[in-house]
């Protein structure tokens, strides 16, 4: 596949899918390939269904095995259905979420196991891995205060844990990152936005001069 | 955990349930330890849901990758949810498919791999096994034509495939068995239900003296 794949990662309320609209705004007009901007879990017709299950408060004694081999269905579809033929086409895909945050919130927040988790990831991508990853880095308590104040009353079931499950997750990037250094770049998201859209840019221009 | 665990499995039309609801209305009362019939995909309110998105025939994009991981979302949800405990609790549970079948249908059928299929398995539903499984047997042609007088144009998505693909199921049926020679009995899908209904019971009878 010669396309370029990014991920953007990090706790919820980290700002990701903010930072992604923002650097695209900036930037989107320059890249050379064509780009698509996707997110996890969902990014199609047959993932959004099963984000759905996977997201509703209402299925609240959904067990953690059956929860990682849901994201990892809708990520098989994801890849199959729009990850792969993109890049295939040569095109960019900015992808909100991807595999690490099985690791973290399935393997390491629900105790699954990264090394589990993975073999299961493995077996939904055909071990397709980012290019190169945004660690949006937030602590945890600040993700979760920013998730609580967007939309009070209205965070989906993964946010609604609490606060030790989050600290969980949050280790787990910090593991998945140390088995990743190559592809993982660490961006500080308490940041005021714009440097945080700036850093980005300023390392997409350094890893990836040949799209711009 | 000390119940016992009877699942039945067969090509689409093998009469699987309807042996299983004659079954019972023969012999349920006399069955000392309290029983459960359930089936999958589905069997618990959550796993129901991933059932509906399994066989909707809308989703005639699906990978066969996400299929498999579907079934063994579900599958993790109701043994968790339904068999399990009803088994810590010394029930009998009476299961219509159960990972047999995602080995047939999705590792031979989707020509994913038994093996590969099987670990997505393991991992669902922590190596649970069946006591005891009947395999009724019937070919897929004569399956298939039954299901087709049985519900016309209202096939489900899997059903709705071509006989080379029940072909294949069929055979990932006789391989799994061979997998399992202990706990596999095969019963002939083709004679009178009430024939297979006996042979069903003198089996339990001579399987399971304990539960009568």
């Amino acid at each position: 596949m010669t396309g370029y794949f990014v991920s953007f990662e990090g706790p919820d309320g980290a700002g990701k899918s903010t930072v992604l609209k923002e650097v695209l705004a900036k930037i989107g007009s320059q890249l050379k390939p064509q780009y698509l901007v996707t997110r996890e879990p969902g990014g199609s017709k047959i993932a959004e269904k099963i984000r759905d299950i996977i997201l509703d408060p209402a299925n609240d004694k959904m067990d953690a095995k059956t929860e990682a081999l849901l994201y990892a269905a809708a990520r098989s579809q994801h890849v199959e259905e729009i990850i792969k033929p993109a890049l295939t086409a040569g095109k960019i895909v900015f992808s909100d979420r991807f595999v690490d945050s099985s690791l973290a919130y399935q393997g390491e927040g629900r105790d699954l196991g990264i090394k589990e988790v993975k073999q299961i990831n493995d077996f939904a991508t055909n071990k397709l891995d980012p290019d190169l990853t945004f660690f949006i880095d937030v602590a945890p308590e600040i993700g979760l205060s920013r998730i609580q104040k967007l939309r009070p009353g209205q965070e989906d079931r993964l946010e609604q844990e609490n606060l030790s499950f989050h600290k969980k997750v949050y280790q787990g990037f910090l593991k998945v990152r140390a088995m990743y250094p190559e592809r993982f770049v660490t961006i500080d998201g308490t940041q005021p936005i714009d440097q945080v859209v700036d850093q980005v840019i300023a390392t997409l221009k350094q890893r990836m001069p040949e799209i711009f």
